[in-house]
């Protein structure tokens, strides 16, 4: 039984999911057959399994930069860890009914603020962005008061990248002893973090969006922070999350981390060069196309593109057929035939936000695998625009030219 | 990369975890590396992952017996099947207000109920056992009412293997309109279970108790039963379940309960026989030594001894020296120094309670790891109970010779 990488496919679907690292598979698979044991139980071969989990706790200590182990509990993923996060403040704090949040938080957010918004009676404050997706600060400052619970807010924001000063935010909200969580799913591993000198209270994060495996995340739980465990039972990870430990998971996720930490400048440099060039390239080989986000303030491995007058589906299916993995908004939400709420609350026009087209890339992406991009896909845009009724075959969008005058 | 098992130890701790099988493993290794992608995404790399998830729903449908593949909602292990499980029922009937579960539930059950009693006002009716660990059926008909909301009892108890006749518990329930859960983690793959036929509408089960492996579990929810999912945002697991799929995991679990299938037999043959060859000979060597548990009604693997007189602990850790893995209750609850809340509910008295030890067999255990215990462990108690103040030299219990008259 052997470990290989498949043919080489072009994948640019980063934020959706990550291939697993050789060297994070290579970790974990004494966890399945040798060191297999409980790491609760009492003789050799389950307390055998302690050290390896000690030391995947540092490795994220690590690349959070975050002042002691203990403050990493490992979870099921990204969604598990927002939604402890989210109920543990609001459980910490039940005299205080308010809860603040953004416009293009990711749904394992906004769903979990709805729900408490319609089944408990919570307010819930939806902050908006401006049409680069970036916060509207005053508006966030308007809503801080002693009666919010909760900030929750992304680090990074999935579709677009665009980074969001979560430490100012959240420097802010302490003044009114708010609990902060900050959704950094897309962000830790692509940005350096140091949360030991932060005023973050929580941090979601997810093994598979960084070349870990799938269902495993953890909770950043800053020490002295009230907190309630959605998971009761077990005694494990110090009583805040019940389970028999996913041993093999959290191996790979600490192998995972301590990759991402020493790929922080290949991120920074090669693959924010990458990024840039494809965007640069395909903006001056197809007209009306526009790069979505924060132009300063952005994750170095994302760009969501929105080519107006076509369909993104269409644009993913044919990408796919010449073996390019892109996507359009988050994985979590395809198939809705809508554009994505992010493009929606940026106001993107409706004739592009349908052709939102993100691709994401991570240091497995190459200069070859850019170039094929570029090569492929201004065809593809120009096929089907030509389908499209809402562009000429003029090459120039219909709603500029009174076609019937 | 190669995976192989490790040199042999004995390993009779199967009800707190199990090695992976091989089998289980070979199919889950292409889901780190090559087939990678989002089983939500619209590319190919994404989207030719949704196949192997269906055939791991199918194999587990297949094991419980269901009627539908979509009646099982993948999760991250027994306590999240568990929680989502109570949670779901009080949620979908919020006007009634009691629970009904046992007392010798797993903590991942009885913890939260606890919390609801203490945080929420909910009534818990504790249904006693008698001393071979069988339920007090008589006073669990005595709280059934239309104010019950949910009735949680366990199919088979993780610490003596006693099986609660939980199909006549669910039907005595259904006439009232209250919701059934059972957490089946013990007995799921032990003993056939046929739920197309059943009153049961939630079952709880988890990958690493049946060669699976760990951080996977799955929820059996009845079709038409009302549900409140535990995570919201992605639509995953037809919006029961949100989060990126553990598709390495899943398609693990689904090996695993194929294979638990296929070996139902050995389980209830050779693997009982051993079983029931180590207490007989245990019996016959090591005086006031006390099988616990329903001598009828009993999963075919598990065995709790309790010997009076010395201190289980003990005897795990000199078991571990002679390479025997085995244990006293649950692993969720090892460190404490009490006897375990199931030897209490059963009144084993507590100079017995105290040496209770646990072994749970598996069908990769042989002749060979019996013989191996039988040898060794007359001779542990031997020299434990030479050191107990409780008993004296002549081998015979303190408190049958008045030392001291």
């Amino acid at each position: 039984m052997t470990v290989t990488a498949e043919p080489r496919q072009i994948y640019l679907d980063n934020n959706a999911t990550t291939s697993c690292a050789l060297d994070v598979v290579a970790e974990m698979l004494p966890f399945f057959t040798e060191q297999y044991g409980n790491p609760s139980s009492i003789h050799a071969i389950g307390a055998g399994v302690a050290p390896s989990i000690h030391t995947a706790r540092q490795r994220l200590q690590a690349l959070l930069g975050a002042a002691h182990d203990t403050e990493i509990v490992f979870t099921s993923g990204g969604t598990e860890s927002d939604t402890t996060a989210i109920l543990s403040a609001l459980r910490s704090l039940p005299e205080r009914r308010e809860i603040i949040t953004s416009a293009v938080e990711h749904h394992a957010v906004l769903s979990v603020c709805e729900y408490l918004a319609k089944n408990e009676g919570y307010t819930v404050h939806v902050i908006p962005v401006d049409n680069q997706g970036r916060l509207d600060v005053k508006a966030y400052e308007k809503v801080l008061s002693d009666k919010v619970a909760l900030v929750s807010i992304m680090w990074a924001n999935n579709e677009t990248g665009t980074i969001f000063p979560v430490e100012t935010l959240a420097q802010m909200a302490k003044a009114f002893g708010i609990l902060v969580h900050t959704d950094a799913v897309q962000a830790v591993g692509k940005i350096p973090m140091r949360l030991s000198n932060s005023a973050i209270d929580m941090l979601s994060l997810s093994g598979h969006k960084i070349h870990g495996p799938k269902g495993i995340g953890a909770l950043y739980l800053k020490r002295g922070v009230k907190f309630r465990p959605l998971f009761r039972g077990g005694h494990q990870e110090r009583g805040r999350r019940a389970g028999t430990e996913n041993t093999a998971g959290i191996v790979g996720l600490g192998k995972a981390a301590e990759i991402a930490q020493s790929g922080m400048i290949d991120e920074n440099t090669r693959v924010r060069n990458l990024r840039d060039r494809l965007e640069r390239e395909l903006v001056a080989r197809i007209p009306n196309a526009i790069i979505t986000g924060d132009p300063e303030q952005r994750l170095p491995n994302t760009t969501t593109i929105a080519f107006e007058f076509v369909e993104g589906e269409a644009i993913l299916m044919m990408l796919s057929r010449a073996g390019i993995a892109a996507s359009s908004g988050s994985a979590c939400t395809s198939g809705s035939l809508e554009p994505s709420h992010v493009m929606r609350a940026m106001d993107i026009p409706f004739t592009a936000a349908h052709g939102a087209t993100r691709f994401s890339l991570s240091r497995v992406n190459t200069d070859a695998d850019i170039d094929r991009v570029i090569e492929v896909l201004p065809g593809i845009i120009d096929r089907l625009r030509a389908m499209s009724p809402y562009w000429s075959a003029a090459g120039a969008p219909a709603a500029f030219q009174p076609a019937y005058s």
